[in-house]
C-alpha cells in the first residue's frame, strides 16, 4: 500500500508520500512516489503515485521520454493544468490497457494506478488534480480542499479537523506529517521516509522540499510533541454527564 | 456499515457503539447495535454487532430464546466468559448457514456478522472477545487492548494514541466517543446516535449506560473542546526544519 497526499490552503500546496511498497508481506521494499518536474519561474508540477508500482514507474518513463523527445504533448508544453492532467490520464489508461494485454485476461493482479498531480503554469492558478485510474481526473473545490490516494482512512480524521484555507503552508505541512504518522502507526504497509513539499503559491520553484527517517529528530519532537499535547489536551475535556442526565 | 469498539483498562471497560444501518445510500435506518444481559450482582455481558443486520437480529433472538426457554447453555448458565464467547460463535456459525441455506447458492448478499463480546461472571475475570463470522474468537492481550468492528480505520488512530491501561474508565469513554466522532466526520455510513458504557470492573452492574444525540449538549461540548484544542495544540507544534537542515 502507499499513503500520500496534497492539501490547498491559500499560502499554497503541500504535498506528503509514504515510501513503502508491497506485494504481500515478503515483499516490501521503499519506493519514492513523489516526483517533481520543475522550470523554475515557468512551470512546476508534482506527481504522486498510488497502485500498481509497474504502471506508476512506466507512466514515469513516458513522461520523461515526451520531454526528452520533445513530444507535441509534455509537461513542458500543455498550456493549462487541467491538460496536463488529462495528459497524465492518458498515459496511465495507456500504460494500464500495455500491460493488461501482455498479461492477459487471466492475470487476477490489478494494474491500476491513481495520481494526484499539483503544480503551477506561468501565469495560471496553483492547482491539484485527481487522476483515477479511469484516466479521468478532478480537482479540489472549497469544500474539499484536499485530496489522499492509497491508504487514506487513518489519516483522515486530522486532515478534516486541521485543514482550512487560511491555515499558513507551513502548519499544512505539518498536519500533513501528522496525517501519514497515524497512518504507519496503525498500518504496517505505510512506511518510511515521508516526503514533503511545500509549494508556496506563485512561487514557481520547489526549493522546499523535506526527507524525514523515522528517527529523524525533527519528525521525533514533532510526535512527541503531538502525543504529549493530545495526552494534555484530553485532561482537560469535559467529564461525561454524570448517570443521571444522559442515561436511558 | 456501523462502528463498534470495545477498550479494556485497568479500572474496567467501556463499550461504545454507533445507530446507523445502511444498505446502499437509499436504506439507511438507526438500529442500536449495543445489547445487554445483566443478572446484577452475578454476571453481566454486553455485546456488540456488525454485519449483517437480519444475522445479528437472528442471533440475539435464539439469545433470549435459550435464556426464556431455559437451555442448557445460555448466557444465564455458562461459568466463563470464554465458554459465553464460544456459545456465541456457535448461534452466529449457525443462523448464517441458516441465511446462506435458505438463499441459496446464488445470493451475493454476504450474511456474515462480526461481534464483540464483554462482561463479567462472578469471581472471574471482566473480559472481551472478538467473536468472527466462522465462530471463532479472541480476547484482548496487555499489547491490544482494544477491538473495533465494522468501519474500524478512521477511529483507530485515537484509540492507538490514547488508550492505555492506567487510562481511567472516564477517559476511556470519552476516548471512545472521539473516535466514534472522528468516523461520524469521515464516514456517511456511521452515525448518531452514539452509545456509551462504562463497566467499572467487578461492579457486575450496567449503570452507566449513557446515549448520545448529535445535538447533546455534552456531545457538542465535548467536539467543540476537542476540536479548538487540537488547533490550539496544533499551534504549539515545533515548526518544520529550515530548508537547510532536511531538504534533500
Amino acid at each position: 500500500m502507499t499513503y500520500c497526499l496534497a492539501a490547498v490552503v491559500d499560502e499554497g500546496i503541500v504535498f506528503a508520500s509514504d515510501s513503502r511498497t508491497n506485494a504481500g508481506v515478503d515483499h516490501v521494499s521503499t519506493y519514492r512516489k513523489m516526483h517533481t518536474f520543475a522550470w523554475p519561474g515557468e512551470r512546476v508540477f508534482v506527481l504522486l503515485s498510488a497502485g500498481n508500482l509497474a504502471t506508476t514507474q512506466s507512466v514515469l518513463r513516458a513522461i520523461e521520454r515526451d520531454l526528452d523527445q520533445g513530444a507535441e504533448t509534455s509537461l513542458a508544453s500543455v498550456a493549462r493544468m487541467d491538460e496536463a492532467a488529462e495528459y497524465l490520464g492518458g498515459l496511465s489508461v495507456e500504460r494500464q490497457h500495455q500491460a493488461t494485454r501482455s498479461a492477459g485476461e487471466r492475470s487476477q493482479v490489478s494494474v491500476e494506478a491513481t495520481f494526484i498531480l499539483g503544480g503551477q503554469i506561468g501565469d495560471g492558478e496553483a492547482e491539484v488534480y485527481l487522476v483515477y485510474p479511469q484516466g479521468n481526473f478532478i480537482t479540489v473545490s472549497s469544500d474539499q480542499s484536499f485530496f489522499q490516494i492509497g491508504e487514506t482512512k487513518y489519516g483522515k480524521p486530522i486532515l478534516d479537523r486541521i485543514i482550512a484555507p487560511d491555515l499558513s503552508l507551513e502548519s499544512a505541512g505539518i498536519c500533513a506529517l501528522l496525517s501519514i504518522d497515524s497512518t504507519m502507526r496503525s498500518n504496517l504497509s505505510v512506511g518510511p521516509p515521508v516526503e514533503l513539499l511545500l509549494y508556496p503559491r506563485d512561487s514557481l520553484t520547489l526549493e522546499r522540499r523535506m526527507n524525514f527517517e523515522q528517527d529523524d529528530p525533527y519528525f521525533v519532537a514533532l510526535r512527541e510533541a503531538w502525543s504529549e499535547g493530545l495526552k494534555r489536551l484530553f485532561e482537560g475535556l469535559p467529564r461525561l454527564p454524570d448517570a443521571a442526565s444522559s442515561t436511558i
